[in-house]
């Protein structure tokens, strides 16, 4: 796998002789990774048996109890056309109908970024990392919690940018509250096409601003993206079982202009599912089988992504709790699910619900992006910078996540069994007793031997102590200035610059801000 | 699975009324789980063609290099009547000699607690998990860092005592150096004997000191122990390839006395063995081979376990570094390489290199916990309290580890596929748009659906404010104070106490105190 593409750049600096050299090693440099290609296997916690079962209800789920479809009379007047048993709002899908439906579905998709460097391939053995995706908070150590806002927005787009183990931009990496909610939209993907050049998500909060996103695109593009993907967006299925009109308004946008959308299921266990793993993945199947036949029925052949945000439910506070091992087992079960569909899976992310950046919040973390790893995720959204069951965007968490990412990567690589990977001759060298530090085969191959954090703390106790004896949140704070002082904008088409803006500024001033 | 055996001890108050009845609420109950039995797959990184050359580059090492065990001229007779080269203090083990040596070690064994509820079965399908092992330091939120005492050892039994999902006593839970050491072996086995009821290990660090472990399980069981395996010891190899006589001395008293043995390199990789995955699991499985097979030279059918301690180096500063993507490959692969050889796997643990139980600590802990689970450990070591590579005992976090141990339990038992799991009738009651809080299904499950954290915040974001903002140490810390509170004492036959005191006071008379 080649690992890191090769467009570093440093930040250049005044003054020369040591000072430069210092600033030199001291430089954040901007290493992106490719997304991960596993050359391992997926964990499958269920047997071929409770697939079937599993299965079955789900087309039980289809057939007998049906998906609400309201407020949308041209999606009931699809399924009709279909063969669906349509009765009023209520949309029965006869057994085998939308798994047929589905098959025109790609297994896997490119999304173009502007700089071809970063597309990425969702789908098959591949896993894109995204971050954090509609907290209305964010954290960080000086400033507390509050209301999001653009500069937080903007921040965010800087981190994700930088950091080398995501790649993708994403979608909401807060909620701008100090922008009209009907003019947010602009300002968001405005900051994503400029201020990064990572592939990034659409708005779908309402049809006409799919249609910004689409026309959006187009400029920064230069052309028609009728036959280029340049954007995931992200549809929830209003669980259980209900495809509210304004998601499925997005998605009929995004269908049809040929640009994919991650169908997904949004539930916490026992309330908009059963308590049971069983009982929630065949109602996880149902909703998906039906919102990707939805899809395909918009648009035959429209990129589309089976995806699973599952949480479990504390019992006694009504909150939902994070790397809970309910919430893995149905995260192995979906990615299986979606397997056999032949359908990219998306699931997963740096889903906590601590308060703070602390050990609950990593506990959380590490159960969930482990699950996604071995799981098979390929779309995995909120995979840095979640907190607080994401109502908080933290920028803390979002640098320590995103160091984590790096363990994924390398995971993933598997176990080189080459001749030097097998490392025989230094077993000889070194013989009984001896040490390894300084063999042929460690000077050679040690650089890339080991995953190396670029965050956590390996120094001696004493030396840490007398630097102030820092947690981890204080040096991922001191991290976050560091990379905000290193970021550089890419460069982008001043004549594209400014017909964004012309877009943007046309149609703000077409209608009234509104805030709800 | 029998999850929790129905052990329930309330501590008695006095008062009647509602305090009384609020004391009820609110006391600690002793529940301890069984073992884990896994109803799920392992995780394997390696491919078959891969463990095949990593099978044969094992046997290439102890062929043709071979291994060292110095100052113990009863090994190498015993190596030599066996059938290896023997050259000075370095044994060549002709291929396939080990392979056929640990023929005779039993795939699973029951360790015998002296209650017999906590006997635990290692092996298989079971997982048993033991506290943190050998660190001299110990750490709370008011004390600091400190060196660690008697106090504190007892400490550690108490609260493994009291922790749902902690199987095992442990070992040297900490370093009691307030103690000389050439006697403290005494007292930390009659803590673990007295405090607990837990099984137990015994003292390695001379074989005179496993002879005492071995009498004094004798006075506790009130019987020879040479039928009935009562404790679990730790015997490390002196990586690359060594085996010093201290720690073969210990093996050879417990193995003749049929007690169990972990063998287990004990490797920071790049240091004591080769950078590479591949490359370090040869060695580990020809150490492994080695270590077993002189175990079995000792006693043929002792229960002995392979083991692999095994974490990365950060280059740069040549610190251990847990939570590692190398490390979690290298115990896959050793589970793989263990589980074909027909003996019970050692690793993992709540391994991390962190000084705080912070956020570092809890990423680098999860992805080992994770890893150890997955990868089919038998006997897991260190799984909870371990903080700053090893050198430190951590209550705070001993207890957050020990919760996160319930998430292992929990996803172990695989999904429900029963009619009630399935839970069809309940997506039939709800319906779309409807909620699952109140329906049949969810009232008639929901006290044992989701695994429950009892040290995790799940409060609404206001309530936690007011209560303090508290961080997850800050909740770590109460609980300890808590559950030390609530301790008391598992009854023991006071002829039995008197004899192991007894034995103890004129061992300790025997000869005088040694701090080195």
């Amino acid at each position: 796998m080649s690992e890191a593409a090769p467009a570093t750049r440093r930040r250049t600096r005044g003054g020369g002789g040591g000072a430069a050299r210092r600033a030199d090693r001291t430089a954040v440099r901007l290493e992106v990774a490719k997304y991960i290609e596993r050359n391992i296997p997926n964990f499958e916690v269920l047997t071929e048996e409770a697939l079937e079962i599993i299965e079955n209800n789900a087309e039980t789920i289809l057939e007998e109890i049906g998906v609400h479809f309201p407020d949308n009379p041209g999606a009931l007047k699809r399924w009709a056309d279909a063969g669906a048993d349509v009765d009023g709002e209520r949309v029965r899908i006869p057994r085998g109908l939308a798994r047929e439906l589905i098959k025109t579905a790609p297994s896997e998709y490119i999304q173009h970024a502007r700089n071809p460097e970063r597309n990425v391939r969702v789908g098959g053995n591949s896993m894109v990392l995204a971050p954090v995706y509609g907290p209305p908070f964010v954290r960080d150590v000086n400033g507390g919690r509050r209301y999001a806002t653009m500069a937080d927005f903007q921040k965010m787009v800087k981190l994700t940018y930088m950091s080398k183990w995501l790649h993708h931009s994403g979608g909401t990496v807060c909620e701008p509250t100090d922008i009209a909610v009907n003019k947010r939209h602009l300002d968001m993907l405005y900051a994503h096409m400029t201020l990064s050049d990572k592939p990034y998500m659409g708005s779908v909060t309402a049809p006409e601003r799919a249609e910004d996103s689409v026309r959006m695109s187009e400029i920064l593009f230069g052309e028609s993206i009728a036959n280029k993907t340049v954007m995931t967006s992200l549809i929830n299925i209003n669980s259980p079982l209900t495809f509210d009109e304004i998601m499925m308004g997005a998605m009929e946008v995004y269908a049809k202009n040929n640009q994919a959308c991650i169908v997904s299921p949004f539930i916490v266990g026992g309330a908009m599912a059963p308590v049971s793993v069983a009982g929630t993945l065949a109602q996880v199947m149902a909703e998906g089988l039906a919102g990707v036949a939805y899809n395909q029925l918009c648009n035959p052949g429209a990129p589309v992504i089976f995806g699973a945000f599952v949480t479990s439910i504390d019992m006694n506070s009504g909150a939902p709790t994070f790397g809970t091992p309910e919430a893995s087992k149905i995260l192995y079960g979906a990615g299986q699910l979606a397997r056999r569909l032949g359908l990219p899976f998306r699931s997963g992310g740096a889903l906590c619900g601590s308060k703070l950046p602390d050990a609950q919040a990593a506990y959380e973390t590490a159960n969930t992006l482990n699950a996604a790893l071995l799981g098979g995720v390929n779309f995995c959204l909120h995979a840095a910078g979640w907190l607080e069951g994401g109502l908080v965007t933290s920028f803390e968490k979002f640098v320590m996540d995103a160091d984590q990412l790096g363990v994924l990567h390398s995971m993933a690589k598997g176990v080189d069994m080459s001749e030097n990977g097998q490392a025989l001759d230094a077993v000889r060298e070194v013989g009984p007793g001896g040490h390894y530090l300084g063999c042929a085969h460690t000077q050679a191959n040690f650089k890339d031997s080991f995953w190396k954090s670029q965050l956590l703390d390996y120094k001696p106790f004493e030396t840490w102590a007398d630097e102030g004896s820092k947690d981890t949140m204080q040096l991922a704070s001191e991290r976050v200035e560091r990379m905000m002082g290193e970021y550089t904008q890419p460069p982008i088409d001043p004549a594209v610059d400014e017909a964004l803006q012309a877009y943007m500024t046309e149609r703000k001033a077409s209608e009234p801000d509104s805030f709800v």
